[in-house]
């Protein structure tokens, strides 16, 4: 099966502006998408990547500039089953992405927090994503409406995508990979409040 | 195996103050409860209460006023197995518990989003809670204290807890229970942004 990884190469994670500057943005979505490519891998996938833009990352790359949903769209005019896993998600495992790859209804969805699809399978060749909106109850029904099979695949791991300043803390308390490592040379450190935690800086890597 | 729910019976979900009358918040946290007593039940466990004053629910209940932590480690004080699953979980499923249930592991931790532990299971006597900070790293980190081997439950569904009023559109995206049918009920819908959805309410139920 196909696995493909979308790569947004010149401006990744701008929600992260503020915290990280623009050239440590770059180094970060980097350091995830490492994260993500080397967890494909060892589920058994040859990850190919999706960018915006050519990128050097010794994967095979499809070029696409077009807005994501346009882009994935293009891959999965196809017959054959593809995987789109997004490339934020420095928490995926092997063995998450294993529960992805091997369920076997036509449309399985990985939900991301907040009405997101963080990684997807699609077996049915008239599936077409949607990433704007609540795009887990829009992939659902665009199943359904095609006459697909849905499952889900219940995974934290796979639900936390890194957005915002408070995502770093998940990367912090459950990371272990490249994109945790950065964090922890960016000086980027868990604060215990009262309520969940958050991050703080407290050096300048 | 015991499966022990906390319950904070006198002032329930403080955080969604604001967005619910106190009124509201303990009908809410009885639907929530309701959603993870039955989930529990159809793993195939008979549920306990550990409440935290007298209430009537028809299920066994030990009442004990002290706090969370205390009144959990009183519970952990035996050679049998136990389980504790807190009472915010209304997108739990039977097949999230059961994954934690038939885990094999001395502790088996279910993280929560934000470094938190919603469930767990204990089978060695020397395990204790400490639900301040960043329980899931304290419970890992006691459980190798004490020499038991620490497993983890990957479950999207049992990482989310609901506290905030955010959280309510993971349960108006995923939920079909008890919970999800009084937020109907209550004119809470979720509201699509650019980010991630949040929910408004639209009349007062």
């Amino acid at each position: 099966m196909r696995v493909v990884v979308p790569f947004a190469a010149e401006q990744p994670k701008t929600r992260l502006d503020g915290f990280l500057t623009a050239a440590e943005r770059r180094e970060f979505a980097d350091a995830m998408l490492a994260d993500v490519l080397a967890a494909i891998r060892e589920s058994g996938h040859e990850p190919e990547l999706l960018a915006t833009a050519p990128i050097d990352r010794n994967v095979p790359t499809i070029v696409d500039e077009r807005p994501l949903t346009a882009a994935v769209n293009a891959i999965l005019e196809t017959d054959s089953p593809v995987a789109i896993v997004m490339a934020d998600l420095p928490l995926a495992t092997p063995a998450a992405l294993a529960r992805l790859f091997e369920a076997s209804e036509d449309v399985v969805l990985a939900p991301g927090r907040g009405g997101g699809t963080n990684a997807l399978v699609a077996r049915h060749p008239d599936f077409r994503v949607d990433y704007h909106g609540t795009s887990f109850l829009d992939h659902r029904e665009g199943a359904r409406r095609v006459g697909a099979s849905v499952g889900t695949v219940d995974s934290f791991r796979l639900a936390t995508d890194i957005d915002e300043q408070m995502d770093l803390a998940e990367l912090l308390v459950h990371g272990e990979g490249t994109a945790r490592a950065w964090l922890d040379r960016a000086g980027v450190r868990l604060v215990r409040d009262e309520g969940r935690v958050g991050v703080e800086r407290t050096e300048n890597g």
